[in-house]
């Protein structure tokens, strides 16, 4: 299985990391890390990461395509033309197209959303429509051969839905165990519906603020 | 607030990145990433990641040191003095000793919880006992200055719980809402207790195996 996944300058590496600690223990794949060249990449988070491969030497037919998303970074690549058309080319060719987060914003601004079921990271989800995607309900949406998952942490429960439909629910039972992936978040405010009200406020003031 | 965080060649970054993602929203947050040296690093997954500071240069006394967790290489590391001098060092000075996953096993072999109750990944906590733990249920454990997380995933969990800890519930559950951790898994499979019996047999034999 040959995975491609895009990094960026600015990223969330939790994004990324959540379907590659899942993926990355397939049978036989092989995962490439692609970006316009080769120096570490500096995150959202202050870790850096290095690509594994320039756009041009990436798998020309991808198994998996798959986009992280990220704050303002995110916004900023939608308008990056070689960043899009490399996501327009692989897209077209891969078996499946897939985001975390505000990647959906990527893969949507390549016109790979158009007319597809999708979601984002839960205060991102006004960007979809214009991008012709169909806001839908769900921790993670999958439409034909789009998969797209919610904000940040949805892309363990993401990664891991992938690996059943890849390869089959053992599998992806097995790696869930192997990642104790059983879990109890401390409080119940992961969802604005979830949240204490001020709490959603705070966040969406620090968001308003791009202090993200 | 200044975090040190280990990094170590087939360590897994899950481990790390959960804890990071939450930590590095923390106000005035400092995090440094330490090993012998500052080349990249290829972790458990195929991706790189990039030490910012050498164990020389590393806080001399941190508001929390972290040790991640791996498989075999975690192993063969708690008997690398350079680390386990390096572990016991921060540790006596460090106000907050935490571990992720088999990253126990570290602090542990540099004795740092000797005495004090503590978890790690389901399949390795039978090591516990002869590095001076006390081996206690719970998704993390926290007993006076020592945290630890179960396996992998815990680390999300643990790295929320560590923010109410050290600034307030406010920050934590704000943080929490902009990771959008809502996790919905998609199989009952994350504990040996929860996964089906043919599920937990092929992971314990594939740990046997040595190809986790």
């Amino acid at each position: 299985m040959k995975i491609v996944m895009l990094v960026y300058p600015g990223m969330t590496p939790l994004d990324l990391m959540g379907p590659l600690q899942a993926w990355s223990q397939i049978p036989e794949v092989n995962i490439q890390f692609v970006w316009k060249d080769l120096e570490p990449i500096l995150t959202d988070t202050g870790l850096s990461i290095v690509p594994t491969h320039r756009f041009e030497d990436a798998y020309p037919a991808p198994d998996i395509l798959f986009a992280p998303g990220g704050s303002q970074p995110a916004i900023d690549l939608m308008s990056d033309s070689e960043v899009i058309e490399f996501l327009k080319s692989r897209g077209a060719s891969a078996k499946w197209v897939t985001s975390v987060c505000t990647g959906a914003l990527l893969i949507g601004a390549a016109g790979l959303l158009e007319g597809y079921k999708a979601t984002t990271h839960w205060a991102a989800k006004d960007f979809l429509p214009s991008l012709g995607a169909i806001v839908t309900e769900g921790r993670y949406v999958i439409d034909r051969n789009r998969a797209t998952g919610g904000g940040v942490t949805a892309g363990i429960d993401f990664g891991l839905a992938m690996i059943a439909e890849l390869v089959d629910e053992t599998t992806a039972m097995a790696i869930q165990l192997g990642m104790e992936y059983s879990p109890k978040p401390p409080f119940a405010a992961g969802t604005p519906d979830e949240a204490p009200d001020e709490i959603v406020k705070l966040v969406l003031d620090k968001y308003a603020a791009g202090t993200s």
